[in-house]
């Protein structure tokens, strides 16, 4: 996507290094970030530097070529440390399974060159799938009669979760290029505001209208007829169909459901966790009390008092309108997501 | 309640004037602040220096000793003036309307002596209402089985909302007391975080162990069997059992509904509006944008981008497990309401 017209990607290759768009200095300030090393890579992971789940797994790719750079035999070392910066995103462990699987055969010092062929791959990989994903949600736009459309998105699953495109913004963003008349409603996505530091950064650099709201007002915007449909993404599709994604997404879900708003999950082929039955058992990632107690650096609690911070949350299928894919769209089911990846039929059973 | 050791109200008349905790310092600061005349009582609603149903109510019927000290005969201005600083809490509307009956009848002069009794024994009758909700409430809290009894709660509806004891955290305070051990989940409720802000500082001065966490972890909670109950106050029942109360408070009641928590609002009487047949035509009011696109004086969306900010939502009474009152606990239904007030009975067919 453009930014003051300029093309650009989240994540690319620079000579023996990566460069990237450092998500954190967002809104304000646009910054990018070079890594020079694993560890670098890690920990842009870690601090959120990148976040999304497609994204982190290019960045987790890109993270075992500069420990290749460094040390040819370092790549189980570098797989285990990557693996670790964040538990929830499935696509994290699908990239560097990915990687590992043509890296494993190969002699050392051969490595090197792979791995960042793999890389760049994965990541033109991905931007299809999300293009791809955008086409296929662009129909389910085009099938509503309200104008504008209202979409209400949470988190971020726009293009700077992805490499390009984003998953559950593609369709919005094919919709507002082809003249469909769209509004955006942000939820702010607390802890982190990803929504309103991200998603209306980038609906801003596109010129996509929009609006940010809270996350408690989402289901009143639903009671009084103001929302079209729902569109977010997702960190890991369980083979049942349960949708783990930005805490506060579950609580989307209901309210789409209690008003019959069709609530939609944009996801590419590797955020689904096929040796996963459901989505009871997903671990939760539960990140520092910080985040809760200090908001832009100012204390919001009295000192002392203690704060809880699950990142995320398990919206059950049985929420889910359907689930907008590479492949096309499915209800968010085990037969659903089947008739899409029949391959996987063996795996599922497992 | 105790502030370090000093028994505190809310609000409490100074000779000619009325003094009143300014919440809007908290929880960092904690100040008290002199209201001389009429504006300056309609400017501590407006500005939410005071808030909470009860409260507002409490502080308009003072408001109304202001400008009869100025002005005896300025009665009905002042009746205009301070309905109209907020538009959602019934309690407003009541409190004066209670105001009005008793000095309407009264010449000029005589108003301002029966206004100032009038108000204080109001606060006084709020009190009491408050304890007995706290009593009635107590008994829920007392057939919970689980140690200790997780409660989720949404904004502020404890003593600073009220006069003294709080609607929704009186029978918490009194079930610490009374030695059961309570752990409460208070959300943090964007975007003026009353929970944050003035719920943990008040549990944290009467020391009732609790937690902070983001309006949008409440459902995932609940999802993982980590609340036994949820309590809320309200700013506006209506006679079926629609309940209208701070923004997000309907997604809360989804969660707790889809996952067989018991959901329970606890209010006075004075809060039923029982001219209202149900919640769908209740006004929202819409607040500044600032409060969503600022946090803490800090801007956290691009410059330009546009916020709504509803301040308040409606959940409805199918989805309520009882409301509690100072009569005691009901169904949240027509039915339920004049079982516990069969005087209004007459005004409900209405």
């Amino acid at each position: 996507m453009k930014i003051a017209g300029t093309p650009y990607r989240t994540i690319w290759r620079a000579d023996a290094a990566v460069e990237i768009i450092d998500q954190t200095s967002l809104p304000h300030g646009f910054v990018t970030r070079r890594l020079a090393t694993m560890e670098d890579a890690a920990h842009a992971i870690r601090s959120m530097q990148v976040r999304g789940a497609p994204l982190i797994g290019a960045t987790a790719a890109y993270g075992l070529c500069l420990a290749l750079e460094r040390d040819p035999d370092s790549l189980e070392a570098a797989y285990k440390t990557l693996l670790a910066t964040r538990p929830t995103a499935v696509n994290l462990r699908w990239a560097l399974d990915d990687m590992a699987r043509v890296l494993r055969p190969l002699a050392g010092a051969r490595r090197i060159e792979a791995a960042w062929k793999r890389a760049a791959e994965s990541c033109d990989e991905d931007v299809a799938l999300c293009e791809s994903i955008g086409r296929h949600g662009l129909k389910l736009i085009e099938q509503v009669k309200h104008r504008p459309v209202n979409i209400l998105t949470h988190c971020n699953a726009g293009w700077l979760a992805c490499v390009d495109w984003g998953t559950a913004l593609a369709p919005i963003y094919m919709a507002h290029d082809a003249g469909i008349p769209v509004h955006v409603w942000v939820d702010e996505t607390r802890p982190r505001n990803q929504g309103a530091y991200l998603t209306s950064w980038e609906l801003k650099s596109h010129g996509v209208p929009h609006t940010v709201i809270v996350d408690n007002a989402g289901g009143h915007l639903m009671q009084r007829g103001q929302v079209d449909m729902v569109i977010v993404g997702t960190d890991r599709v369980t083979a049942n169909g349960d949708v783990a994604n930005k805490i506060g997404t579950y609580l989307k879900a209901l309210a789409a459901k209690d008003n019959d708003v069709p609530f939609f999950v944009a996801l590419p082929g590797p955020t689904i966790d096929w040796t996963m039955d459901d989505g009871r058992d997903i671990e939760i990632e539960e990140r520092a009390p910080e985040e809760v107690t200090r908001i832009a650096g100012v204390q919001v609690v009295p000192e002392g008092v203690k704060a809880a911070n699950p990142g995320f949350d398990v919206t059950p299928a049985r929420l889910v309108t359907a689930l907008i894919t590479e492949r096309g769209v499915c209800p968010a089911s085990r037969e659903g997501l089947l008739s899409l990846y029949p391959e996987q039929r063996a795996k599922a059973r497992a």
